[in-house]
């Protein structure tokens, strides 16, 4: 089954000027859990200073646990540090999701590390999770290019999905930070990391900024991925630009996989309606597609 | 070599409400010729009261006859009878451009005709242009699904194209009229296509309805598609509603085609250029992503 990973309140909150409530994102968890969605990330642990957005993420893993979700998905949450893990652990995360830039310059600028530094940290992180009894996806950030060194070898690339593989890692995702990503590369990248392993669980991460999203999940599903990142509503894009930089929308995705056969047993409904309050609550259009005009079905002339 | 077939001039004008005059078309040409697109669509041949915004499509391809384009593209044109066949002679149409749509209740509202009688005499209108030594493409419409009747059969748009081959038709585009292509649809259709001839050129025709247009193109390259139709600032959207529904844009194409290595002999700059433009005379936002974000390489931060 491929595996439907809702990032949205992460990737996409941490983007936004204004720090949305718990409670109101506790409601968004709900509805996105009513849709179906396999596995939400409920936010970061990162310093507050940094992303005082997702400054409220233990808090909100501490409400989920009590909340009754139905059915329930699993929580994860991206962690940085040791520390990161350590508050994850406190507060009941099941699946922590933490990476390593494929970019040397991007690496520094975001940890103060290089490559190999990260790497290794990063490793022994996802160790210790996965020894707590933790489900742990480890992930290539700037997989497919850089927003400041531009192409990423891929030699590069591969050789930390090998890294994590020899530790044991076996969840692995490819993660296009930079938007720079086109399908054949996407299909190229994720048939080597196949061919490194043919039993790992590949992720992907994407995103729309040149119309290119949902041509490179199905790049990616032709070269045997099985879980999709995506936002709601394409949450995630840049409110200042006129770049349409969202992730890949969940709703649109979902919309696509279902036309394909595949997922019906998610509410579409559901995710849309979700997407319908996202831009309601900050009152602008969103990058997503269908929120807006329905789905095929609903365009018909009878 | 794939061939980017530039229609925007037809289909996306012809949705417009008002007339582009004739000099505009011309220059936006010059410049589309310039780039180096190898086909450009110059207009249809329909009746001036049914869509007057074409009615000019006779001056403007005797214009093109008298006018120095460098590169010099193919010019094509849109027929949909015999009247439009003589017009097209008349004034110099190059490439002939008609088809059948595979939907009943399309093809009647369309045209009045069934799709046996639509085969039939398209098929005919096809030969009698081979005859006089013009270039033909003969396509199928609303071969990916149909606003009145939904799903199409995939057969029958087999029959269809079959019926094309046995007539020595060999240039076959299949059209996404509706918007509702998916890709694993379209890399099945054309591999079906494909099939029946292997030494057919085929095009395809798509729209950025749901978000799809590069992922079908992308899905179609995969399966041999030889041609693929697109439109400058992707034009071809509905004004008047919120749904994106504009063509595949041709300079995201591009964009898309160069960094995979393809076609970096069109300038992208001058095909940004023409969307510039074509976005200041309408005076609005267009579906395309490119003219206005600028390439990958402009978002590097050094």
């Amino acid at each position: 089954m491929l595996i439907i990973h809702e990032v949205g309140l992460r990737d996409g909150l941490q983007m936004e000027t204004q720090t949305v409530p718990v409670q109101q994102r506790l409601s968004w968890i709900r509805t996105l859990a009513a849709a179906g969605v396999d596995v939400i990330q409920v936010g970061s642990f990162v310093h507050p200073e940094k992303v005082p957005q997702m400054a409220d993420t233990d808090m909100l893993f501490r409400e989920l646990a009590r909340a009754t979700l139905s059915p329930r998905p699993v929580l994860s949450g991206l962690v940085l540090n040791e520390k990161g893990l350590e508050r994850g652990m406190a507060c009941g995360v099941e699946m922590f999701c933490m990476g390593v830039s494929a970019s040397e310059t991007h690496s520094r600028k975001n940890t103060g590390m290089s490559i190999a530094e990260a790497t290794k940290r990063i490793t022994a992180i996802a160790k210790r999770a996965e020894e707590e009894k933790k489900r742990v996806q480890v992930s290539v950030q700037s997989a497919f290019g850089c927003g400041y060194e531009g192409a990423v070898p891929e030699d590069r690339v591969l050789g930390i999905v090998q890294r994590f593989l020899d530790a044991g890692l076996r969840t692995i995702s490819l993660a296009d930070t930079a938007g720079h990503a086109m399908p054949d590369q996407v299909e190229r990248m994720f048939g080597a990391v196949r061919a490194l392993d043919d039993q790992a669980d590949l992720a992907c991460h994407f995103h729309n900024t040149y119309g290119l999203g949902l041509a490179n999940v199905y790049a990616a599903m032709k070269a045997g991925v099985n879980s999709i990142e995506s936002s709601v509503a394409g949450l995630g894009g840049c409110p200042f630009t006129k770049i349409a930089g969202g992730n890949v929308c969940t709703e649109d995705l979902v919309h696509m996989l279902q036309h394909m056969g595949l997922r019906r047993d998610i509410s579409l409904d559901r995710l849309t309606a979700v997407a319908q309050e996202v831009s309601a609550y900050f009152g602008r259009e969103m990058p997503g597609v269908i929120y807006r005009t329905g789905p095929i079905e609903a365009a018909l002339t009878h």
